[in-house]
This record gives C-alpha cells, structure tokens and sequence, in this order.
C-alpha cells in the first residue's frame, strides 16, 4: 500500500504528520512525503522542515493520497496552483482513498474533487468550502465515496485512525491506538468553535495571524 | 522565549510535531529542532525526515528543552550517547522547563535528571523507568520542580497545551486548543494499555516492532 502525503510552502506540520504518525506502521504500507521539488518543505510558521522524499512529477500513482491544510497563504497559493491540481486530479483517478486534512479540502476542492460533495475543513475556513463547490458537514471527518475530509490540523488523527480501519480491520486500527497511546486528555475543552467562547475564537485567530507574519 | 526540541536518528515524528504544533504560536516564542548536526533527521520508521536547524554544539541556553522519544534502537543509542547527556544537562541548568515525550524520559533518566523523581513514559517502557532512578507515576504527563514528563507519542499534545498554560496563561492555551482544533473524538477507545485487551497489547508491540526493521 502505497501512501502520499503532499507537502506544499506552508503546509501545517502536524496535519501531515498526525496521520503520517498513524498510517507509518500499517503493514505492508510506504509512506512517502511529496512536494514540488524533493528536499526541505518549510510549515507555516517558518521553524520547521520537512523534508520530500519525491517530486510529484515522480509520483504516478498513490493508493492514499493525503493532502494536509496549511497556514492562509500557503493554502491560497496551493488553491491556485494548476499543476498541483492536475498531479491531484491524476493521483485521484487511481487512488483507493483521496483524503485531507484542515485546509487541505480546499485545496482538493479547487482541483475539483468536491463539486455537490459533503466535507469539512478548518473551523475558521468552513464558510470557503462553498466557494470550491462543496457542501460543508459537520464531524471530526467526513467520507463521501473513496473522499474523506477531516476538520482542523489535530483532526488528522482521528481521521488517520479511521483510514487504517478502512485500509485494515478495526483489531489492526485499535492496535495502532495502542501504539502512539492515543488517549486524549487535554486539560482544557474549548477545541471547538462551538465549545468556545468569542474571545477564545478571537485570540486563536490572532494567534494564527501573528504567527503567520 | 526559547523551545529546544532534541532531534536524533529514530526519534518518533508526532513526539515532536505534536508539542511543537502548541508551542510555535505562543507570542514572543520561537522552536528550534536542534540535533548532534543540522541537517535531515530520520524518524523510527525511516520514511521521514525532519531538519534540525541548528547543532547541539552551537546551542546553550534554551528556556523550554523537549526530549522526544522514539523506537527502541534510537532510544537505546541516545540511553548511552554521553556528549548528549553533556548537552541536555548544560541546558537543563538554565531551563524554565525541562520536558520529554513518551520514551524521551529515558533519556532524560539517562543524562542524571530524574534520580528519584516522580516520571512517565511510553506505556510498554515504564518498567524502565526505575533503571534510571525515576519513579513511574500514572498521568498524561507528570509535573515535578521543572520537569514534565508526557506518556506515550500524542500524549505531547496534552503537556504541550499544558505548557502553554504555564508558559503565558489559561486564556491562550484555550485559545491554542482552538487554533490546532483539538477536540478529539477517535473512533476506538483503546489508547492506554489499562484500557486495551492482551490481544490489542500484543499486536501494538508487534506493528511497533515490525515497522521498526
């Protein structure tokens, strides 16, 4: 089984790697990071790389392809981004699972992949969806025939773990649970729009913003 | 302030990614991948590479120092790897907060840091911890003086957010829950070995184990 998560200027680290994180010990599984050019692929915030291992016009055919969300302008630029579209559009044809994470629908979106389908994206994002022709649904993710569209960045996970149920049995997938302890507890409950309240929405918007400068 | 996150040959990728995804939007904060030589560092499973922006050498003072664990044989290699023991414990002398990811604690145990001292680690590793004078005590992550030791791979994800906490206040820790999204809801609940049959635990020791070679 052949996975590839494609890398992209400013892509977000961990909507790559949550799912990198689940799907790498899949047997008989090849996880490969694409991008552009391969070599060093910087996050959005700038202090990360990750590094590509092939370019995508190496890349012929992918059982998985995952396309991580990433900061506002990597994302745009991505949105734009004809050839990338068009590796999508052909890695897709043959894919088994076209899936993404955070940002990264609608960037499947505008190669044209969501027209009239259910999906999700980024909290903050979810009002653009339409833009791409997509119906915007609530979950941690959505599965519409062999697309699966996760909500932000940390949604990845459950999204990769459900993915590894898909591509193995539900033994294989509670096994990798086990596996990178995914147990969650975090000591707050405000990772929702919903379970927060306005100023937290605001402050996580300024935080993001300034990061991003 | 600034985040030192220790990179090596076999570390685990969400170790790392998982804290630095809550860390790098902290204001006035910046996160730096530090490992025995700039360059590519290449995960557990061999398939990923992340950079390490600056050499160990070239680093003395950092005000947040992040241990991630990894597989066995990167574990064991940094267990015994003296000149990093040097490096973590100059900058542990300095350190507002000195952390590790899952496995990562053996290494601090390793370098002097946890001599009977309350600790966590990976779930299959915690009989290890008394090997390096630690006490393993239940928990997400353990707080003791200024170290903070997290369980197992995503459970840096919980003592990110956590530090975060400690690091400015709750307000933007909430706020950062939001930008990452983090409102789990994974599909299985068999993240902690307490909470796994035998036959998931010995499965998730036998992926782990395969992915490895």
């Amino acid at each position: 089984m052949r996975v590839a998560i494609l890398l992209y200027d400013g892509f977000t680290a961990l909507d790559a790697v949550g799912p990198h994180e689940m799907l790498c010990r899949v047997p008989d599984t090849r996880v490969t990071m694409v991008a552009r050019e391969a070599g060093p692929v910087r996050t959005d915030t700038g202090e990360l790389s990750l590094v590509a291992e092939r370019a995508m016009r190496d890349v012929h055919r992918a059982d998985v392809l995952l396309v991580p969300g990433g900061g506002q302008r990597g994302t745009e630029a991505m949105m734009r981004d004809a050839d990338a579209h068009a590796w999508i559009r052909r890695i897709h044809r043959r894919s088994v699972w076209t899936t993404s994470v955070c940002t990264g629908s609608l960037i499947l979106g505008a190669a044209g992949l969501l027209r009239g389908l259910p999906a999700t994206t980024y909290w903050a994002s979810r009002p653009y969806l339409k833009d791409v022709g997509a119906v915007y649904t609530p979950g941690r993710f959505v599965e519409t025939g062999k697309i699966i569209t996760a909500a932000g960045v940390s949604a990845g996970m459950d999204m990769g773990l459900h993915l590894v149920s898909r591509l193995t049995d539900d033994k294989v997938a509670q096994a990798m649970q086990l596996a990178v302890e995914y147990d969650p507890d975090p000591p707050y409950d405000t990772g929702s729009p919903e379970k927060a309240d306005a100023a937290t929405r605001a402050l996580a918007l300024k935080l993001l913003a300034d990061a991003a400068r």
